[in-house]
């Protein structure tokens, strides 16, 4: 399974490619931070990350975008364009088939380091760790879409179990 | 000059295009109402209205679309969707090569009733006389997106005006 993990933002939006491997073991294939300038018109801004969404969803083809999920009672001033960028991954994630997942800041660190009240610092020194880097991704936001895909993978893989076991 | 005005909102989406007729008056083409099931999962009720918005611009053509400023302030329950329901309107106008403007609910009052203070019931009947409708478009949100239309049909023929002025 090959995830696309997205730490929304318009001014940096974290996005991450990262595969299942056996074991729990993850495999990061890409990351990086889409920039759009804060001078740009708004419906350009969202216009540009439309295009690098399309982009990054065709050349890799995810089986699962998994976003941020956004809250309106953190950081007021920018969550309109935050709430925006998240919403643009989901349709794009939707529009290209893919399985669409919001996890909560909290679900994301407790799921990477163990603990929900995990900082920055941690979350991306357990990502290096986890995906055998010298060093964390930089700047956070490129750890956190690291997080958020590695998330997905480690949450849905335990929810699968939990179904198969009820099942059977 | 057309005009596709957005009252963005992923519950009840206000679509409305205002063709710009001499005069100051203005010609109503089309006016709707579109919904998503608030049982749907979010990516899906975004990826309907990108649908119902991509159908609307490629049936219609407008020049221009004018969508609803949100502010992070009102109705913090909503605010995502709307502001989500909003980015897509920017996307998907600044995609087709439509110009894209925003204007806030006083600006949009005031074009259309003289006052930044006007309820619901006062702008749907004077975008019933404006358009020369027996009554309002129905819900509000229709009345709201033919008022955003004619906000900026009216502002924008003032700025050009102004503008053309100062340049003589």
């Amino acid at each position: 399974m090959r995830v696309l993990g997205v730490d929304p933002g318009l001014t940096r939006c974290g996005l991450a490619i990262v595969d299942e491997a056996p074991g729990r073991k993850v495999i990061l294939k890409s990351v990086m931070v889409f920039r759009t300038p804060a001078t740009d018109a708004l419906a350009d801004r969202l216009l540009q990350l439309d295009n690098a969404l399309k982009e990054i969803i065709k050349e890799y083809k995810p089986d699962v975008v998994a976003v941020e999920q956004v809250f309106s009672q953190h950081n007021l001033k920018s969550v309109m364009g935050t709430a925006q960028a998240a919403g643009l991954a989901m349709v794009n994630g939707a529009r290209s088939g893919c399985q669409v997942f919001t996890y909560t800041p909290t679900q994301v660190k407790a799921s990477v380091t163990g603990s929900g009240k995990a900082d920055k610092r941690q979350i991306g020194r357990m990502i290096a760790k986890i995906c055998g880097l010298s060093s964390p991704p930089e700047p956070a936001d490129a750890s956190d879409a690291v997080a958020l895909a590695i998330c997905h993978l480690w949450r849905g893989g335990a929810d699968e179990k939990i179904r198969k076991r009820a099942v059977s």
